[in-house]
């Protein structure tokens, strides 16, 4: 926008490209447009370009953004929630986040394959920022003996215990699926530390996912979820309306203003724990 | 339970199996169960090795054998929604479909790789019995031209319309997804036989892609799923309830009366086929 | 260039595709360079473009072309093995063979998850042409009971005695592997029939992987094999010479010429047919 | 055999593992072989087991001790090289480095698609011990731009160079494999600082891939691989020989005195190295 580099695009400009992860759009954070003078510029080359609505993938960076510029030049905005760490209000499911899921999945399953080869004890750090949703779900999807989320305050004194229990019950290694936001007090390398001090008995390994969780082909979960909320994006904007989201809520496309989209907070779900502390017993 | 073949499990039997598809159980349909015979040796053997309740995962078939099972000797019995069809009534999600969607649109992304070397019309057939959610969500999902779904009667003169469309729009090769319950009057090869009549220009193939649809590693989300049915089977029958069959709806685990289950007919989401036509163009 | 549709590429102008299936040229079949005047049409166009040589990816249709174009314009032609079914004379492996054979052997193992859960025969017919080193090799790596490959007349006795053996040593389901070219005098469907009839103790089902077989992002062997001919390719022109194809021999990459590589005969490794017959017991 | 914990395995005691990770032996370093009394215990146990022979699939310090052993006890032992890593002479590959390498490009594969997102250079490590073997083959297949290699000294300079170049040719993004045992003098980390102070226009991350690599379904090649050697180690056994490495030479299986496979070294090729630099302009 602010360089009024445009293309327009019809039905098949996209044409094969629903399998690809990545953006083809290549933007990023743009510094020039938290200034007054870049949304200027950008708000010159929109209307230049005869175009009369911004439809932003993003989080609330992009969204804060959006609100910002909409207030300052009446320009209509929709919001769809695209992050893979599935942590902005008014969505059950961000775009990417279940195809991160099954990334992260994927990668523990092969780090189990050695575990149970090795008799180790894995941390596993995912992504998720300040959320826990990739850590508890994948968690669980992985069989996780122990599962780490901000959310939750554990204590160091009862993730020992359940590494003595799962030890006692059987388990010869076990996976901790550890949140990068954790708030436990200590990060992967020197949880790894403080265990191997106090259970010499187990060979601790870390294993940091990293930037992988954030490519790769979407999910057919992730197709579909997207070809809804476009959908419904470009119907809301002809509808005449701006300043909403559209995301998924109980199943169904719904519209949240952004403003709360911006402030609210995403939450894990709490019966999600309780599941995840009965099945990795 | 018709053989006695019991094994007692606890928490530590199901390590490590997680990630695997098909079942350890190899349990399959019964001829002998279907005879009031057969149920009096299995609830003998029941008793006598003192289990006091069955959890059946399945579809409509095991779960109306349980409702007999049930009415003859007060047994209680809690379904589990699995089969890749999602063609069951009080769940939105069956165990497996989700990994069944995947699968198909990982195997229609890689003939996508051929059509559009060489200029070629693919009919793809999916599973789904009577059900059209695996073509219509992975037709989506793998951005199909066209998906054809026994809920909608397309007919073939729209069909042909609609290709050429496609055709016109610029797209050198298009996919056709079709259920195999399609009630277009055609199977897969009498649809190319008649579409290679009507278009001559395109060089039409059958994909069936069969049987692989049932197997491969869970999705994280089948995974989180199953965990989450199976904790609540459980728990609904430590509260001493019967006759339910456990589901998602709206994103939470709610109970349906195993009878409502049976009876019921899953539906495809309508607004789903809009959104279809909308993309597909 | 029969259509003088060309495009001046650079270093990076192959930025990004090589995780990419099938082809960005979209070049096929073309019946018009089969006749001497679209061949002057191409050769007047490869002139007026300043292109010295041609870099021929394909099989023994495109090599045949290639070598008659360079017979009647005296052109610089090098061919570059590539095709899924490893049926190429001075070359070891084929480009996209290694990948074919991963995606059948993913597909094979999808689908045991559920012969293994329902008791079960498959039949699985693998593309390869009129060669069996698909089937062998994949046959081998998916565990398959039996293989059958047009380079061995096994006879329908041998392989109902094969079948029967597998049964008494304990195989609870099985899997054959049919090459697509098979020359047993049956095809899946007959055969499928053949065997119902004669051991009716089973449930046979037939699977016909199809065209996905020919697409999908390419494994690491292949994309490294690419670079390897590629490179070779050029350097060969560079050096002067004609009508060869670049091929992997022993793991080195030769030079064979151009008319033997047509005129020759792949052969599937009779060894590999013996550890076959010893692993499937 | 230390412990004396023996199972007769059949021909089906190995049905439906094929496509597995990891080990089912789960055996893994034994301190107490290291000791002539705890050898003393192993032999005890093979006799009384009427064991007669050992297959040790392994790398350099399995063989090492099966030598040691042979010697004390002229017990029959027969080498199966097995390691991600490659790095055993008298094999061009060894079990699991196939299946590695495509593990590395796919994950990648993943990295590239947020790289090419977000302007970003990416240090991505991995496995490999003291060799290049990992690093030379998946940084081509996977298109990086710079690989980093213990076999070969670049050089910070030439690496400044070579990333220099990278973006005057355009490209926006860029991926460097570095091999784990890279003796440029620095490791990942270091490295990152040392361009971000010399090129500060970049964004650079560090991922370090990890246990992930030494696990997941086996490719094709490398099942064929594990089928064609395990024939072949029972075969020489039964040939009455003892002392030798099965292994891969020129895509034949042939046999290798152990102990030439303890002190030889593995090479990466060296054309390979040449072909990488001209790929990766």
């Amino acid at each position: 926008m602010i360089e009024g580099d445009f293309k327009e695009m019809g039905a098949r400009s996209v044409n094969n490209i629903i399998n690809k992860g990545g953006t083809i759009l290549k933007s990023a954070r743009s510094k020039e447009f938290m200034t007054p003078e870049g949304r200027k510029k950008a708000h010159e080359n929109l209307v230049k370009n005869n175009i009369d609505a911004l439809v932003i993938i993003g989080g609330n960076g992009s969204f804060t953004g959006g609100l910002i510029f909409n207030d300052e030049y009446k320009f209509p905005v929709i919001g769809i929630p695209g992050t893979i760490d599935n942590d902005i209000y008014g969505t059950s499911h961000t775009l990417g986040y279940d195809t991160a899921l099954n990334t992260v999945v994927e990668a523990i399953d092969k780090i189990r394959d050695t575990a149970s080869s090795h008799n180790r004890l894995f941390f596993i750090e995912v992504m998720g920022r300040d959320a826990g949703h990739i850590a508890l779900n994948a968690g669980i999807g992985a069989g996780a003996e122990e599962i780490l989320i901000p959310e939750e305050d554990m204590g160091l004194d009862r993730l020992l215990d359940s590494l003595r229990k799962s030890k006692a019950s059987g388990k010869s290694s076990s996976i901790v699926v550890i949140a990068e936001g954790d708030k436990i007090g200590k990060n992967a390398f020197e949880l790894k530390d403080y265990v191997e001090e106090n259970m010499p008995e187990y060979d601790v390994r870390v294993s940091i996912l990293g930037h992988m969780q954030r490519g790769g082909s979407p999910s057919c979960f992730d197709r579909v979820l997207a070809s809804r909320l476009g959908v419904k994006a470009v119907e809301t904007l002809l509808e005449g309306k701006s300043n909403y989201m559209v995301g998924l809520i109980k199943d169904e496309v719904e519209l949240t203003p952004l403003e709360n989209a911006v402030k609210g907070k995403s939450q894990v779900d709490k019966e999600l724990i309780r599941v995840s502390d009965i099945v990795s017993i």
